[in-house]
């Protein structure tokens, strides 16, 4: 059965007090949005359609990013979920499949539980996704009699009994995507607030004899964020997740509390992270690497037995091969560090490549950047980087050189050859002492005069 | 009605297991002494006697640190609560108003709880503030009648029903200052302890048939600390407060459990707060700046737009205007950077001036110190710093200049001009590998002889 | 009495999901092996027999770390607790004290529960370790009559009244050597499992007429861990009582659930630990010392008045006296900082001594590595090293002597000389202003050319 994804995400957000569209806000690196296309992308849909209104062109700049084949569609008046829906009937005019919609504020539906839908869609007309609440307050409650749902009751209109029942209406639909315009077509807004709900669509499909029926899944993939402090809430629903999952996978993690992961951070088994570690997007870290305290990854690649911090930072384009060693106060951008080199400390390593167990020495630096382009330095394998030398890029270092500490390297260096840009150290007895003497004189003077 | 403070900070603290007085311990950067001149200052106090004992010199200190116009009095034995308020007698001689006791032990009072008693002084006497406890457990009772406090009866001589209350004495008390003393003055000492209790004055303004009413506010105002575990709690209290107030602020706050505020904290809408982001004293951070992991912030100003860390720290005197960037592993300190300009890694930037645009290199130190005296330097706009270059203070680097990267400036440079301070590059041709071979050779030797 | 330990550790946890033997899985830095051998070494243990199998060579070679007199033996096939203990009958054949059955992976029985165990020995045959259990679950339930512990009853053999006890059964069995080998020889695997159960000893020792007791401890002593979560659980509880003790003993910790312990770590009283603070093994921090945050400290000792970080690495075998400073972005690595001696910003300070009263300029590095040996480097009392120096070791710099920022310092440096190596600076009017035009020209160029 072939599926297509609407997603809503036309909403301001006016709770989380900002100007960035509510759906935008990221939650373990990547927006809110991303994440509910992301699950729904497991299902390999046809179309997936973006409802956006508030930012519209920050949120098509997203969705894009996530997915270029994604379709947004504008909602310019946000006259409900429903009306929200309509919106994507061109997009999907040519589809006769399973549509699904989708929340861009409720990011953690899993991709198992929308497969549920899918199934449960091949039994009945209208798929809704419930879930038992642990404190259901003023949620709407289906109404389930055997493998089928009867209807949907708004809190208001619940009768004691009814609202006695714990399973709540989380939003997320599935069904056939013209039968589910065709119901949109029918939902009125005679009411309070006078919009145009989807949840209507049951009874207005229940009330033409088709029928439909509930699936459910834990309270936890529904939760929906509309302020900051949920946010902050989801966010940690998230991590914990993804640490425990981790740690089940045989990820060492000292305090997992403190490590925090991105929506595709993968972790090899027993590798071992230690304690306030921040992963960015794009990292894999491969089995028996260690990851040392207040490091910080994002867009690189760690290999087995390489060495990482503490207070070492990769930055996108960023490879470790086997037995690296990045130490401390190190920074390394779209390089790679081969096997068994090692840059242990105060160092910035960009736009380079660094052979096979060289040894680059503290305070060494890659000059990649002349104030307009920049360039690319090669450190051959073997070579021995003295001590804060400068490598004016571009340049090449060959296999088995040597730089002296303390050079500025402005030329290519030939295979085990060493190169030098040294002054000469020149001696002046007793100066030091007549320096502090005369600059303690200078000062005093100053001080009697101010 | 004018008011005056009298904040009772005399204290050892024996739980505390400190040389330092107790009140002086802080709490998110400041002393809790301070913190609680901090809520009644709100009221613009005519006076605020901070009454001193255990450390006076150190409590003055802080006091004064705070408020200059802050009167100390000495209370040289602890005698009790009474006979502390009694040492603040000659400082409010000529003072005829609503005298405030505060405890420096008891930092969270708020401002609007002290404006609540002074209203409620207009139609009582004596007004006590109380709280409504979780657990009452030997706390003092408040006996409330309609709006009249009856009295205040302790934990050890209050009956069954009397224990039953739940509304609790704080020891916050308000009352004219010419009757407060003057109370004071009947309070005995009979008692276990042998002490002065503050708390005695209701029963004997009572007894002389003034009014006395109780103001309620919520327990955690009223949150004293005896112990660095309790001082602990208090700090997390402060710190889980100030986050949840910024978030709702429309600040995002990835992870708030590990951002550590100051007291004085301001922090812009849609400002980005990432992970493990300590604030001291004295920041302020624009809307719209972004504030990276691992950053760590005293003293400063961040402008719209900036951009901080990861691994940045920004010193007192340090001022990033707008879309001014600070990168890793930098330091900034009394200085300004200027407009678009970039200070991205490895750096330190003292007693400095970075002009508009200009883009500082990796390993880049201002040299401002000379062992005696420290010296400014100044970066004009646009001027290009190569990396690892020392700028020897005080120097003046103009407009559009570029220094070569590795170079030692000692002196001026012009507007557009470029300096060098480079020795030219040698190469020894197989020399490396003849190097690796004798240290070898020799390291073998020694290993032979050992 | 005297006294000798058996210390269970052949499992292989398969729960941990790793290649690491679950025994060697660390808390607060130590394998929980070490946990468990150090608490038995209060006791001054006679002999201390490790009873090793999966993992068994890194188990040896962890329990000789340790304690270099532990023997080792192995325990070819799992075939249960007695079976274990069995093991070690050779190891203690001349033995004639009390055996302690411990576990390699409850790390936390006390010292002060092993000597109450010792005591009760002293009147009774066979001492069994209970807990009152929160949750009584499928454990054990151990069945005392006044002083006698009558009976150990499985949780799938016991009755409805035997369930409701909740004192339960830890493991660890306190027995007079020779008796305890003894009773193991009639233990049968005439259960479901197969496995022989050290447990059955007391149901023999009661048959021959022997008497048993219970010793109770606190449920947390008996915490066992067999997944990541629960190894995380238990890093969480260490952690969580050493920050507890510490605050006891007069530390200051702003934010304790932000700093790391290790299990030897030593603090004094008022020291200041700021957040986010790491301590790896054998750190002693004296009273007084401010350790500021982002700190990571190991195998360093920091005297009175010294002040760390923020962003300070002390790495093994370093020694700062008292009231040396260690600033920002700086690692020292087996080095003395000598009294009021500083080392402010981003330096590498490794294999050196840096005299009283010296001031180490920013940048500053000693190039202690050649390529293949590590050489020392020694800077004199009150020397003022220019920012960026790079010392090239084995190198002497003299007392109160000066370097000239920027130089490389390869040979000794008499007392109160300056030295200084560096190219003299040149300007070239006008000459970066050409170079960007140039620059942006041929930038403009490629992007046409692409």
């Amino acid at each position: 059965m072939s599926t297509s994804l609407i997603i809503l995400a036309a909403g301001k957000g006016t709770r989380m007090n900002s100007e960035l569209p509510k759906v935008l806000h990221p939650i373990a690196g990547d927006p809110m949005l991303v994440h509910a296309m992301a699950a729904g992308a497991m299902l390999e849909p046809v179309h997936t359609v973006v409802v956006a209104g508030h930012g519209a062109a920050e949120v098509t700049a997203a969705a894009h990013a996530y997915d270029e084949t994604a379709r947004v569609v504008v909602q310019s008046e946000q006259l409900g979920t429903a009306h929200a829906v309509a919106q994507a009937r061109d997009a999907l005019a040519d589809f006769n499949g399973t549509a699904i919609v989708l929340y861009g504020d409720t990011p953690f539906v899993s991709p198992d539980t929308l497969e549920q839908m899918m199934e449960a869609g091949k039994t009945a007309d209208v798929v809704v996704l419930g879930f038992e609440a642990a404190d259901p307050g003023r949620y709407g409650r289906l109404v389930v009699e055997g493998a089928s749902l009867e209807r949907i009751i708004e809190y208001k209109d619940a009768t004691e009994d009814e609202r006695a029942i714990t399973l709540c209406n989380s939003g997320v639909i599935a069904c056939n995507a013209a039968l589910l315009f065709d119901l949109i077509d029918a939902v009125g807004n005679q009411n309070a607030a006078g919009e145009y709900y989807l949840t209507d669509i049951i009874g207005l499909a229940r009330a033409r004899g088709l029928t439909a029926a509930a699936v459910t899944c834990d309270e936890a993939e529904t939760l929906g964020v509309n302020s900051r402090a949920q946010l902050a809430q989801a966010e940690a629903a998230f991590q914990s997740r993804a640490r425990a999952i981790l740690m089940e996978d045989g990820v060492t993690l000292q305090a997992p509390d403190t490590v925090y992961l991105a929506r595709d951070t993968v972790i090899g088994r027993d590798a071992v992270i230690e304690p306030n570690v921040v992963f960015g997007p794009g990292v894999t870290v491969e089995s028996g690497a260690h990851i040392r305290a207040f490091s910080h990854l994002e867009g690189c690649h760690v290999s087995q037995g390489a060495i990482v911090g503490p207070y070492a930072r990769l930055r996108p384009g960023t490879e470790l091969e086997e037995n690296a060693r990045v130490g401390n106060f190190v920074e390394v951008k779209n390089a790679v560090i081969a096997e068994g080199a090692k840059v242990n400390h105060l160092s910035y390593i960009g736009d380079a490549f660094v052979g096979a167990g060289a040894n680059i020495g503290a305070g060494t630096i890659t000059c990649n950047y002349d104030g307009v382009m920049k360039h690319h330095t090669h450190i051959g394998a073997r070579a021995f980087i003295g001590s804060n030398t400068m490598l004016v890029a571009p340049v090449h270092i060959g296999d088995g050189a040597m730089t002296g500490s303390g050079s500025v390297i402005t030329s290519d260096v030939e295979p085990d050859a060493l190169a030098l840009a040294r002054a000469p150290q020149v001696e002046k007895p007793g100066m030091a002492r007549k320096l502090f003497e005369m600059l303690k004189a200078k000062k005093a003077k100053q001080q009697r005069g101010s």
